[in-house]
């Protein structure tokens, strides 16, 4: 069995030898030959150029053997195809102006995703021939509402508030925004499908912002509109982060794949989805910053929890922290790698 | 029925005419009143003080009918009574030392919680007396594991990772000083209570950030010592913030009372608890900020969802933000009072 196979397979919920495992953030400045990389590129110069998003999608590849490689690259590029341009700050944080008015909504323009977004599919063809069938390729995009969040707020926010006022305060807006962002998340997706992902991951961080009615009509039924658009062509995984009142509705989002985060038991999450969704997770990412006995010992309690489950995906509760230690990548993989 | 009552009779899941209600950080910033005392005394002078505590309490009570008064207090008292004093930073933030060593920790000295809160009482009993009898008092205190954090972290994070740290690092001294937090937060809630308390909520405010297994022996196991400790004296009130994998053991923690954040069904948790444990929550904050129509909407949605269920004491999902507007607070109250 491939790596491919395996987690290919496991997105299916079929027999697998053992759960396949990636990270999110398993590319980036965990490791140091893409620090090493950064020092003469910009964030935005490597994701831009299809040979660089395609060595930086491969540098984990290579150090880990991980069963999954996803495309490097950031969920922000949508709001910049639909000409809200962003920047990232050396030393951290985003820097975009934050859609104000319901003319600047309206400005979005989702004709030219395709053209300014042809970078992606370049570096998917380019990844997917160097992977070479042996390990399976993700693609990825930020959910609707996820998006609307940064761009109201204009970056990142200690606390995302814009997007749930907009909610509440002029939902026919709202709802012209969503719908822009579904159509070209869709749009998205579809061109990525058509280079080569052999599976999606929809981002829906910050699913969990809000109370569980209004999750369906923020975000849930917005992913459903784009799955049901991508006609199970490949395997969509959902990471809503912090939803944990709305599995249903994960269900109902049509997703192959529900993404789990830390906080709440895997297994249980596993027993309340039907048979044929699978759930990815849920390690807490924090153990990457402690030791190797560590995390093979807590590795080793959510394997042993879930031996036996189809359709488990082995992955972290959220991404790679900056501060994650290589070693402990390292005994993570190997633990899931000798786990029978 | 008096306030009171009702509020005394839903922590014990007993029928009740209406679900009574209070609101987290209901004294404070978002009045008028407090801001104008504001401008003359700190915030610690407030606490400190038993004559401003008891004003600052019974402030909302006067302007919105309460079933509930929560004594204005601070969570960091604890921290302080043992040693490790903090100041609040005009503008936001807390200033405070963190422990950093295994000596430092093991300086913490508990001899002195009684005689240093002793304004606490003081204020209860002036607050006890200035209710009548109308109005039930509440006490509080936050979780050893919240309470380890803030102290390690030495103040709030942005994300906070010490206790994490230590929990995973240096078990021995983790439990070292949840011991001493146990001890204390455990006699300084009977003297609250021998002072007039007629309940008391445990703030777990960061009981979230864990998995499932750790928060059993990070949190949930020290809040169960002192609410044993407690011996059903007052009902207890366990707000434990983000722990949606984790009912069954706040369950056993032995709260009369969960509290509950706004991101999960509130019907659906309590399906999920026994009949002798009631809820607390959970209407979204943000709410507040919003408009009385959308207020009452929601809070109506939420009364009706719970209609019918015994033990259910409506609150929000957490603190009253601080750009909430009165007049919603107005109207969430009169909505909650005419629901029949």
């Amino acid at each position: 069995m491939t790596n491919r196979d395996r987690f290919l397979r496991a997105c299916r919920c079929q027999p697998v030898d053992r759960p396949p495992i990636w990270l999110m953030r398993q590319a980036g400045r965990v490791l140091p030959e893409y620090r090493a990389l950064k020092e003469k590129h910009s964030f935005l110069e490597l994701v831009r150029t299809p040979e660089w998003a395609m060595e930086v999608t491969l540098q984990p590849i290579r150090r880990f053997d991980f069963d999954a490689a996803i495309l490097f690259s950031d969920i922000l590029v949508i709001p910049e195809a639909l000409g809200q341009p962003y920047e990232f700050v050396e030393g951290g944080g985003i820097e975009m102006e934050p859609l104000r008015t319901a003319a600047e909504i309206d400005a979005l323009d989702g004709a030219a995703v395709r053209e300014r977004l042809d970078y992606v599919p370049r570096a998917l063809r380019l990844i997917k021939e160097a992977l070479g069938g042996r390990t399976a390729l993700i693609g990825f995009a930020g959910s609707p509402w996820t998006l609307a969040n940064f761009m109201l707020q204009g970056g990142g926010a200690k606390e995302y508030v814009k997007a749930k006022a907009l909610f509440y305060s002029d939902r026919a807006l709202f709802d012209h925004l969503l719908r822009k962002l579904t159509d070209a998340v869709t749009e998205y997706l579809q061109m990525q499908i058509e280079a080569g992902a052999e599976a999606v991951q929809l981002f829906d961080s910050l699913g969990g912002l809000t109370t569980d009615h209004v999750f369906r009509d923020a975000s849930a039924r917005w992913m459903a509109e784009i799955i049901r658009a991508l006609n199970d062509r490949v395997p969509v995984i959902v990471f809503s982060k912090g939803t944990h009142g709305n599995w249903n509705d994960l269900v109902e989002s049509g997703a192959q794949i529900v993404g789990v985060d830390w906080t709440v038991r895997l297994s249980e999450v596993r027993a309340r989805l039907p048979e044929t969704v699978g759930v990815q997770g849920n390690l807490d990412p924090f153990l990457l910053t402690t030791t190797p006995e560590i995390v093979e010992a807590e590795a080793k309690l959510l394997l042993r929890e879930m031996h036996g489950s189809l359709g488990h995906i082995f992955n972290l509760g959220h991404g790679v922290p900056p501060t994650a230690k290589l070693e402990n990548v390292e005994r993570l993989v190997n633990t899931v790698r000798g786990f029978v």
